[in-house]
């Protein structure tokens, strides 16, 4: 029984990498991340015919092998799953969105084996598998976070295109559908160019032809996209805001360990720490570092009425 | 008297829920917010001939119970107007935004009693119930106070975009009206090119077809396009700014309380509605008193000097 | 001469408003954009030629006395010159850009007098008189103040962008000239493509039509409307921080004089000099008061150790 | 060889102007400048078939001219490369990005006497020359920074944007497959349409025409354009952040250079060179200057409790 948990544990250390800079699972997760990439890339291919028809075996087999592994990496990670202090019980793991996207990523080929389905929209499911990606970008958690954040006014946003969409496409509909009764003939249809046009793609296969359509398009167009833009604004602006102040997180932190004039061994270790957990990159750090040095200097260099230098204090 | 004052004190609180909590009023907001939501999807739906053809009954039928309603509820609220401290009198009701919202909502379908129209068109001005969404949903309050603070930059912007539409029409209609006399024959007419080409909507349904007119347009398309963003850039910053200032209000808040070392309960209530007022949610809440907790632990907690921890101004 | 002087005076008083609040001068400046604006709406009206055919003789009238008036504006701004401290003689005024877009606006309309142009393209240059609104709009000052500051930012932009132009247009031409040898025949057409892609217009008359070209225009695409929207996000943010600077010089403002607890009738006029020069609404310049008497009224009000109310520094 | 050291200082302090005053060196600057923008006119003006014809001997006479300078330059530059206490050796300076540049823009008219390839062909590769401007902006450097400084937030954003546009292929490729065979038949084919749309190019020459795909088209839109923007706005919210810490350093310097109530001649040099090195206008510098004065002027030339004037610390 021992033995199982030492099993249990040792797993545990390769598949979540709780010591970051262990060799070993570094080497699994990146073979890990090639594999899903690969999946990818291969179910993109398969839909092109000739490809497919070419290389039929290979695409099978390499499928094959692929499911194998990731219904493998998913009984190990459920197995191992009491060992992280988050989960603690084999079901607490399963219900976490990670769990539920690898899941995600081997249900549909298993499907296959019990229900007859087309294989051809078998393979699109197969895509699921690049959700799995989610699990190794630190960056997503923070778009994540400002998704969090920011929801009241994503909210807001999404609410005022959508009556932007519907006031377009009644008024594209109650002008031009005399003159286009096949592309304006009801709002659900106008508003195939309503989107179109808010969002700025602009396809052109439908346009207003009246003048009254036209009038009406233009003007809808000049105040709406500033509308149809919100959600993307905020989403930027947010992420900016979370950059922001990850890096004014960093600026105390320095600010803290350099009040005494220098930083010691174990203040060192802790900016380290926490310049991982929030993803900066060592150049940044060394950047915030040195603004935040410079700023103490001058402040505490110099005599604010003469100008001249005066001892640190802990020279005096 | 006295019984008819309590029932329109009864019913102004059963309709302008004064005490958010309670789950009566909560319920008939709900089922409101779902009719107004079903009204809109029903006269996008009659607008498809198929679906009216089959189901024209029922579409009748919903639209006189949902005619009632409205009514019943303009009536209702224009009753009990006097209750409500910003309005006192029946009239300033009337001419608050919100109520003629209502009013516009009843309208257009009463008064094809009275005078025969198109019922196709006055099927579309239905669709003005969509407003009268407006009433719950609290962001747009921030995006309103956004447009009034910016009103000078908005009034900028959009006088450039005019400004720019006038300019790129004339050009091109200079250039462009001999080759294709058309759609280029005149400035109104160009115009549809202009905002379709500054806006970036790009239908394609008309473009320059000369090399002076190539020109012209691709040079007014690399320097417009950032004059016609200014309007969305403006919304999307000024939005952005507004989250700021209430997170940093909310900070405010937070310091103040936490000057003394800890959060008693009279001002966790305080912080607690001032939280609802700004329309924050709890997570965000939580994270803004963690950043001031660390803040003033980092500032109060250790000698600046030493590093070393130093007793609470309070426990001294 | 005194007579002439005081005339002169006179002249500028009215034309220039150094009295703001003056109701003639204002009343003339209404007149003087209504006029200018009615201008810019005859000449896009002229060009529609069942319009100009019937109303030929309301519309030359009309430009006749627009002329008049303009001529005569012209030569009183002119000779009022000197009485402008910013400018002192004719010549310096006359040098100077708003004189500048004066003259361009009558200079048209004389020449026609001495060469024999065609009448249809000196109508467009007619629509100059656009640029006449510009001395009213005190918000394009704010822009132009943004264009100076970011020179440095947009100039790179532009590279940047003009480097992204010439490297999609070659590539584009590289891979699709012998495909479609009429669109993609040589760099220069291929930068109509180039332009209508970076800029995400996309009319569509053009698009690379080979694998090759597909796959070269998705990768730019991708890669390049990031850089294509340069220019429009540094506008957009410089214009949020003008925005936000002249806001916090109001603060300041604000702060200064709440330093000592109450604004005196002094400080009170200086502050809305300060409110107009910088453009700001007065509902704006209430709600940074407010902010920041509570932000004085938390730090002063209240002992931070204790969060019982103190009284007021002038009381004791 | 005292002598040849002395002339490689020489051409080390003519090509590379570390004392930037000088008027030899920044013609020669200039002259570099002009003879690569007009390669890249020639290079452009030669893909049109008309002008090549006609002007075939001057094109090649330039580009031979040209060519021979930019060897000569490249030699130069590389013998003197050791001067630079950036590089020191020869070897380094070559593994150095300008220098890779450098070598492009010569590699290509060269192999063309070793190899035999189409001429066309290469003079698009001759378009590389366009990348030794790179050298002479300052404001590349910004930008370059941000890239490095935000690298992560961009990482997210195209993994995003990936994410998306596979999702959104796929799916297309799913719901118009059958209507659809030649544009959407297979998820490489459908990433054209997919391409067009999330970056809101929308070219219009492939569009979803069944029910489902348009619906599907709609959705994906909506949901998809704030993603692709997302790029974008970390590029534009970066390069805004980093002419803000450009403007903040700017003001500490100024601010620690007030401090004694004036600036000294030393100082003015400090901020002058300052001031270069940040590539701010001398305008923009000037301001923040008033801006300190005037906040250190309120702050210490009024007394905050009775708002009168206070003499200067250093005239008491």
């Amino acid at each position: 029984m021992n033995d199982t948990a030492s099993l249990r544990s040792r797993v545990h250390w390769w598949l979540e990498r709780p010591d970051r800079e262990a060799p070993g699972p570094r080497l699994l997760e990146r073979a890990l991340i090639a594999l899903i990439t690969l999946n990818v890339a291969a179910v993109i291919l398969e839909t092109v015919d000739g490809i497919y028809a070419r290389w039929q075996g290979a695409f099978d087999l390499f499928e094959g092998i692929s499911l194998a592994i990731f219904i493998l990496e998913y009984v190990a990670r459920l197995w191992s799953a009491p060992e992280d202090p988050r989960f603690r019980s084999h079901g607490r793991w399963m219900l976490s969105p990670v769990a539920i996207i690898d899941l995600l990523a081997i249900l549909p080929a298993l499907l296959v084996v019990l229900v007859p389905v087309d294989l051809r929209i078998l393979r699109a499911f197969r895509l699921l598998r690049l959700l799995k990606l989610t699990r190794y970008s630190p960056a997503l958690g923070m778009l994540l976070a400002v998704f969090e954040e920011e929801a009241g006014a994503f909210f807001a946003g999404f609410f005022i295109l959508m009556v932007m969409l519907v006031l377009a496409a009644s008024g594209a509909w109650l002008v031009e559908h005399q003159a286009q009764p096949e592309t304006f003939g009801s709002i659900p249809a106008a508003m195939w160019w309503a989107v179109a046009t808010l969002t700025t793609v602009g396809y052109g296969d439908v346009t207003p032809v009246t003048v009254a359509g036209k009038v009406f398009g233009a003007v809808i167009t000049v105040l709406g996209i500033g509308m149809a833009a919100l959600p993307a604004g905020i989403l930027a602006s947010g992420l900016n805001e979370q950059l922001h102040r990850r890096r004014s997180n960093m600026q105390a932190q320095f600010r803290a360990a350099l009040a005494d004039g220098f930083i010691c061994d174990a203040e060192e270790r802790e900016i380290e720490a926490l310049r991982r957990s929030l993803g900066l990159s060592p150049g940044v750090a060394l950047q915030i570092r040195q603004e935040v040095e410079a700023e103490l200097h001058a402040r505490m260099g110099r005599c604010p009425s003469c100008g001249r230098a005066v001892p640190e204090p802990w020279e005096s």
